[in-house]
């Protein structure tokens, strides 16, 4: 295909349901080998980051999992390593993060409910989802909770010249009286997603954000691929992103290799401190204090972590998501068991 | 004292031995009235900062310790209000923070080599002092340590024209072979003490870290002081503070009252995960490659959190430090139980 047919390709855009959505993406991952139990964790992550309003994290994303499948040994069984009341460290057998994320947040869920506390790390595994959706589950569930990954090297310390820690993003879920309140945040100053996004539309980057291949500053997103990226806020984010490797390192993490990657999860009653109604009352207080602080000109509001996608969820459940024609008809092949072209459809 | 006659003394600075150092500020708090257990609590946290080279937050803060005790209502012992074998909350009895903290952290050390975890939150506390004292305490325990602070309003979210959120900091300590690694970052662009600093100065302020009482955009550090600071690192250091806010209601915080102002402090034992000479290992190794990271042109080397200050700390230990002369002379004067001048040689 060309670029100019790709791009026509790219323009015609369709709009499904919510539950052609969630159709299509179940059939598409079970067209890939994966168990109805397996697609329907998968198709929920990536439709609910579709819902967010975040399209490449949704449905096409399930073409990258095609991609990814294609090049990867055949996983194994996830497994455990070590146990504890309080604690798991998971060997996620190569499968997808989506999967093992799943069920090591639903073990944290489990322990901590049990024992007020869990910590639970799984490695060896890919392509984790939105950190978002898994300290959501715990909120959901009442418990506090955080999440880290320490990642391959992208990010290069201030002053150096290759990546040597992971984009490595912290977030965290906290139970309110209404949606969990959920904050989600990468430590560098872009994430590769963004990068390549960029480098498919021809944008130039902000200045200051990556290096090349050689170590110098550049702009161009296809020159900083080879390179890498700046941590966010300078020494501060660079400091967060080290805090997130060393983090890491409790769940299998600690070399260059891409499947010694970190996950770590951590679940915390709230009730070990203050009753969870009255934490529930007093956050939504306080978030309710500051979403109300006095505005600078020109400025309509002061904008909370997670409350737009939280709205967009709202919205597009119930008017369905858009997203482009060649996706679907790669998910539709997908789906007739047809992996011949996903790959080049990406 | 005249503005001139205040420079011409400060500019008389004198060498103290780390036991004079020691000495003097046991004397001085003594002076104050503090038991003598108290009194080396605060002198060794104060001493430490001053060996890591934070001038002042060492010996001249036992002055503003001084100035604090004349403005507040005697403090009442601190107290436990919730505990469990996992946890406790406490009431800090309007007790100075670098007492309370001292005692969180090693409650958080018992139940955490104990059980495995700990979370421990105090409110009703003030002047903290640097959270990555206790931090390392607990890393010096063999326990990955995470301390928080959501302290009273001081920063602004971006777009808002008043401080809605602290500069609520966050600590990690994590043990090394060596020395623990330490990161201690705070989530406004500025520390008030930065901006109190500046302003004795006379400096201006960077473009873009303040606001004034009126919500406009200011570099004058007065004008800054009587206004807000803003997040490091735009929407995403203002997240990260915002979830500090939000575990600091476990620790009691909640609304504008500085008092209610929430420290926690978790405690997790490296080997509900991995064996703690492995976690050990493993991150001195990884802290080592990325300390091995190529540099850009005209950089020295890559900077670690807490490198510098260690390295300071351990060179001022045995080389002393250096204070000015009109702080010698209060401290000298506290520790003849002569409050009266104390807060006029702040």
């Amino acid at each position: 295909m060309t670029k100019s047919q790709m791009e026509n390709m790219s323009s015609a855009r369709v709009r499904l349901t919510a539950d052609e959505a969630r159709e299509l993406s179940r059939q598409s991952l079970a067209g890939l080998g994966y168990t109805p139990v397996e697609s329907q964790v998968l198709a929920e992550h990536m439709l609910d980051a579709a819902f967010c309003g975040y399209e490449y994290s949704g449905l096409p994303k399930i073409l990258n999992v095609a991609e990814q499948l294609e090049r990867r040994p055949a996983p194994t069984p996830m497994r455990v390593i070590h146990e504890t009341p309080v604690s798991a460290r998971l060997h996620g057998g190569g499968q997808n993060g989506m999967l093992t994320l799943h069920r090591a947040s639903e073990i944290a869920i489990e322990k901590a409910v049990a024992g007020g506390f869990a910590v639970v790390g799984v490695n060896h595994t890919w392509m984790s989802g939105r950190g978002s959706y898994y300290v959501e589950m715990l909120a959901n569930a009442g418990l506090i909770g955080i999440h880290t990954v320490s990642s391959r090297p992208q990010v290069a310390p201030p002053g150096g010249a290759r990546a040597a820690i992971g984009t490595n993003p912290i977030s965290f879920g906290f139970p309110t009286e209404g949606a969990p309140f959920v904050i989600d945040l990468g430590t560098s100053a872009l994430m590769f997603t963004d990068l390549a996004l960029r480098a498919r539309r021809g944008e130039t980057l902000p200045e200051g954000v990556a290096i090349d291949a050689n170590g110098e500053p550049t702009q161009d997103p296809i020159l900083a691929s080879m390179g890498a990226v700046l941590p966010f806020g300078g020494h501060k984010g660079f400091a967060l992103g080290l805090a997130m490797q060393a983090l890491g390192i409790l769940a299998g993490s600690g070399d260059d290799n891409e499947e010694r990657a970190g996950y770590l999860i951590i679940a915390i009653r709230p009730d070990l401190m203050v009753p969870l109604n009255e934490y529930r009352r007093t956050l939504s207080e306080t978030l309710a204090r500051i979403k109300a602080t006095p505005l600078q000109p020109g400025v309509e509001s002061i904008r909370l972590p997670s409350e737009r996608s939280q709205q967009e969820r709202e919205r597009n459940q119930r008017t369905g998501i858009v997203i482009d024609r060649q996706v679907q008809v790669a998910l539709q092949r997908l789906a007739r068991g047809n992996n011949e072209h996903a790959r080049s459809l990406i």
